[in-house]
């Protein structure tokens, strides 16, 4: 193929120009999007944004133009190009963490170097002694050791004590043993390990003298510091391709009876004296739990921003895109903006308002977890965290606000990232055929961020948790103990007024709204409590509506953050009136929508009536839909997603969808370097012509 | 990389061995695969699957082992030798249609001579001249000229009368002129394009003298016969990657006005008088309509296999994974079968019932279909077709068996392939981590799949055709019209009953739970009648109502197809009894946990009470999991999917699913070739040792 002649050059779209739809679009709202953005992020976290944007757009190594286009063996190794210039970057520009993260996120790509910076690093922070700071951490943090963080493996993901690989102290020489004694045992899935990391922090099950002591974390040199071999008795690699993430080296790892010295086991919490082989027991496992309530409030905080990337390219590609007429239009016109029809509005403007709630409620995450920060490092070792699993059902011995931090940052993580993934992939049909090409740039997105919903704990698994707590929480209401957090309270205003019945005005009153999920939540755990206590039901029969019952939770949480967040005092000296009035829209159909898709939840609980449900979705959505239609492109714009952060023909800042998909398929496209004999009875595939030069190559 | 060393070739997994599992699950359940295989797809077809695969397997162009490694071009480029090879089979054995369509299946991945096969060919058949089926069809058929069918384009992807190529008839020279006028004009999407055709099936604006006459088929030349490259004043090309579907070889095409001769146009139904100028009208418009019925009736009867493929493997791993102890159990045992949690069964076992819900739907359909095709060919004409858009509310003049038929192709096929696009994904996390990867087999078949929710008429679009048809159906009830079909005996139905209100027995009848969705779907009807011919609602006001309505009366012909199926006498001489309890039970299953599902709108239509629809998921539902959970494994067994066709680690016959993963990262995966260095500072990025052969390439 030649390259693109002139007189297709010279063709522009057919008018309107996107260019023109999306200019008109931003003139129908007052919508200030400066002042949104900055309510959104602060002043100072966009700036650092655009200044670490213009670093990494000046560097080569960062073209994204033939990321759709590259294979996994490609993607890989420009990906690690990457991480190397990046590390240079943070040398040389002095950046902190948050300028790295900032420029991860612009990149926007898993790179080989992840887990090295997170887990690995964080590992040994966090569980060395000092003597191991000096001798694994210092090399680490200045990549002379580049590691990883080997936990899953091929037989157990979310079963932490039923890992198979075993570490045993050999009392002999004073060293311990790795080993793995079935194929089940092999690391898996873990990040970094493929092909980069020459160290790794293992978790192994530890055996003392014939006794187990459960799995411990060990510092492991598995490929040699020169040649990047793997040492003797190690057998390491990538695990091939995925759904996503292909940029990354998720890798395995098995040991052959592996002797590592004794300095090997990250000893800050736990240790084998070296002289005697005795066991000293965990000072205080909660600090390594802590770590995953983290974890997952940062899933929820960044689940907003996830699924608002491709709410920004469906909004605008559905502002840009025509097809049809208006049905009842009297006479012949345009074709009507895909925008304009309610079932487009119903998908995309109901996402829309999603991504301001989970934001706010991520927001609030991480407030009420930083506040417990210092709470928690003085109530250590209280509060168990068995969220992988079905841990002991009393466990939560500690301060009422700290299983309350655990419970719902269990419960929102599943829900929040549950709905972000689910939610790029309406916004991705909402594009049509079109949404289906790489160049939409929602797809790869959507499939890198995939996992989440699977890891940090499963989705399913983790509303065991909520539902173990919220149990917790009714029976000590139950006993007439007096409340201490938002949770207790809800559920004893419900016991007050759960045979008078409630009334909530949810079409006319916000704080109705809030506190009818207040109520439907209450009343699925005395529901819950009831199968349990009373009716003596299986764990394993109730899982299903503990399932349910840990989404109305969560749900209550996120309608009652996001009001919180409007009805804070900052909102109002921070946003104009207009706007304020358009995020209370945006609140209410979060709210309603959620309300009518839930229906039978609300009914049953007797929180709503039908009546109150049909209106809900004959008037009040319908009617919210009409209202917040003129400011959705400036409502996605206050997101100040940068285009070359989405790289997505759809989702252009300018409009320019059908000149952008064009030239990648035509200029970038290394499969139209290629000719092909076509005919079946030719054995000569192809004429590949090499001296075509494509216009960008890494 | 060194391959597998033997210390870990002598691994196993830790037992008990996943073989071992899927035998106890085999023993557990009478339940006789073969007859039931039978039952659901006659013996010929099995042989013929059986023959075909023997064939397929014998070729070594068809080894899959490197499918999930290969980037875009190399994957192109082996899809392609298969297509030859293919070819050259359907020749050397004489194979028919139907065999050629089961080993694409078996292949399972989309072919560059795919539209060259189906809409080239079809189009030439059904709507060219003798003397054109000499001159095209004839040098189609031998694989001489290679073609696709090229409708949509940048801009037009469901609205086929706003497509942009024109074609204006050139009085002088007695030729065509063929143009694109904008850069939207680029046809798009065209499959078989990008590399492969060198014909393609034109539909553009055909303008005679000054006036336009709407969209018409053209025969183009567009590249050299022997030189493969583009003609002149074309431009043609691969659009580049997408979500899936990279073995297709999708295309751009624009024209600067390319002269064609008069024969271009396919002639059989409309034409341009080569002497006057003077164009013809179409004869028979509705002939090219009932092709998309046909697509659309394939794609209901593919839905339940498609989605059972990952059924199968999702609950063949989910067998074999074992993750957790039961909570209630009283002494330590060894880890439970994934399958046993009430959080797995819930979403695999009620889509294992929906695999045969949707196979008998679509056998239902395809009957309807046959029976219909004399009739259609009588009346044709009378039925126009809308589907891709909003047309004419009352264009429905012909039988009212063909407008319902209609109506049943495009509500269910919305339905059905949004079902089993859903369920895929659902079936993919159901597998936890391992989902992810590409073995799992499910992730890529998604991605294959995906556009089936989109193209044939958008799922969205397309459910406004029901509704439509549904209005006028009670509009000719309210009128008091005689009954003529199911649709409107259940409108009639309801309107005679819907003052006195109905009792359902849905728990305890099987008739009674397919009269209460009938019910939902009428009153459904009726609500959106008196919003559009009383309230005089805006067509574009009602559009999500359609949608609702749509899937009501969708869910209803399955509910009842899936019953007609179970109570028809064939049905009780070819299955034995205790697999037919079975079925009733796989029915009650899908139609109780749809009505819990969409409870909401079996209460506000009075079909049912709160009480019911509590019981039905606390009580029928769970029991019902309960029941089938044994017989799981051989049911999937049933569906007959060979391992190669699925070519899934997760979902293997005889449960060495840790083995087959291991073995293909371990010994196929190509990354594994390459060393890195990995540190920062050095610019040297990798060592390739190609002299390293991995165990099996193309």
């Amino acid at each position: 193929m030649a390259l693109t002649p002139q007189w297709v050059k010279n063709l522009k779209p057919s008018g309107p120009q996107g260019s023109e739809l999306l200019e008109q679009e931003r003139a129908k709202s007052n919508v200030s999007v400066e002042k949104l953005s900055k309510f959104l992020f602060t002043q100072s976290v966009l700036d650092r944004k655009h200044r670490i944007l213009e670093v990494l757009q000046s560097e080569r190594v960062f073209d994204k133009s033939q990321n759709y286009f590259a294979g996994r063996v490609d993607r890989f190794e420009t990906a690690l190009a990457r991480a190397k210039k990046l590390r240079k970057l943070v040398v040389k520009h002095g950046w902190s963490q948050e300028d790295l993260r900032t420029a991860n996120d612009l990149i926007s790509e898993p790179g080989p170097y992840g887990l090295h910076e997170s887990m690995f690093l964080i590992t040994l922070r966090d569980q060395g002694t000092p003597e191991q700071h000096e001798k694994f951490l210092k090399p680490a943090e200045n990549y002379e050791i580049i590691g990883c963080y080997a936990q899953t493996e091929l037989g157990h993901g979310s079963n932490v004590r039923g890992l198979e690989t075993t570490v045993t102290w050999n009392e002999d020489d004073k060293t311990f043993i790795l080993h793995s004694p079935h194929l089940t045992a092999s690391k898996w899935w873990i990040g970094s390990l493929g092909r980069t990391a020459n160290y790794a922090v293992v978790m192994a099950q530890l055996w003392i003298k014939g006794k187990s002591y459960g799995p411990h974390p060990f510092v492991v040199h598995i490929r040699d510091m020169k040649t990047h071999e793997p040492l003797e008795n190690i057998h390491v690699g990538d695990i091939g391709p995925k759904f996503g993430y292909n940029t990354m080296d998720n890798g395995f790892l098995l040991f052959n009876n592996v002797k590592i010295p004794h300095i090997s086991m990250l000893a800050r919490f736990s240790s084998v004296d070296i002289k005697t082989g005795k066991y000293f027991r965990p000072a205080s496992p909660s600090l390594i739990y802590g770590t995953l309530t983290w974890v997952r409030s940062t899933i929820v905080l960044q689940a907003g921003g996830v699924l608002a990337r491709g709410v920004t390219i469906a909004t605008r590609y559905c502002a840009v895109r025509r097809q049809f007429q208006d049905r009842d239009a009297k006479e012949q016109g345009g074709e009507n903006q895909v925008i304009n029809y309610t079932t487009v509005q119903i998908r995309l403007l109901t996402l829309l308002a999603t991504t301001f709630a989970l934001h706010f409620t991520g927001r609030g995450m991480m407030q009420l977890y930083e506040e417990n920060q210092k709470k928690m490092s003085q109530d250590a070792g209280k509060v168990g965290d068995a969220s992988r699993g079905a841990g002991p059902e009393e466990t939560h011995s500690g301060s009422d606000l700290l299983a309350d931090l655990h419970a719902t940052s269990c419960g929102l993580k599943s829900l929040a990232s549950s709905t972000a993934v689910d939610g790029l992939e309406v916004c991705r049909r909402a594009c049509g055929g079109h949404g289906y090409s790489s160049f939409s740039g929602i797809g790869p997105w959507y499939a890198d961020y995939l996992p989440t919903a699977t890891w940090e704990g499963d989705n399913y698994m983790l509303t065991q948790q909520v539902a173990r707590y919220l149990l917790k929480s009714a029976r000590s209401v139950l006993k007439g103990e007096k409340p201490t957090n938002d949770t207790t309270q809800i559920l004893a205003h419900f016991l007050s007024k759960a045979d008078i019945g409630a009334a909530f005005d949810v079409l006319g009153k916000d704080e109705d709204i809030v506190a009818a999920f207040a109520w439907r939540s209450s009343f699925l755990t005395f529901e819950a409590l009831k199968h349990r206590d009373e009716q003596k039901m299986a764990w394993n029969d109730l899982l299903v509506d503990f399932y349910r019952l840990s989404r109305a939770h969560s749900q209550y949480m996120v309608v009652r953050n996001f009001y919180a967040a409007l009805s804070a005092p900052s909102t109002e000296s921070e946003l104009d009136q207009e706007t304020r009035t358009l995020m209370h829209k945006l609140f209410r159909l979060y709210a309603l929508h959620t309300l009518e898709q839930e229906a039978s939840e609300f009914y049953t609980s007797a929180a709503v009536t039908v009546r109150q449900i049909q209106l809900s979705r004959t008037n009040a959505v319908m009617k919210l839909l009409d209202e917040i239609r003129p400011h959705a492109v400036r409502l996605v714009d206050a997101w100040d997603f940068p285009d070359w952060q989405m790289d997505s023909s759809l989702g252009r800042y300018d409009g320019k969808v059908y000149e952008d998909m064009f030239y990648r398929a035509s200029e970038l496209n290394p499969l139209n370097k290629i000719t092909v004999d076509p005919y079946p009875n030719n054995e000569t595939l192809f004429k590949k012509d090499e001296s075509r030069q494509l216009k960008s190559k890494l």
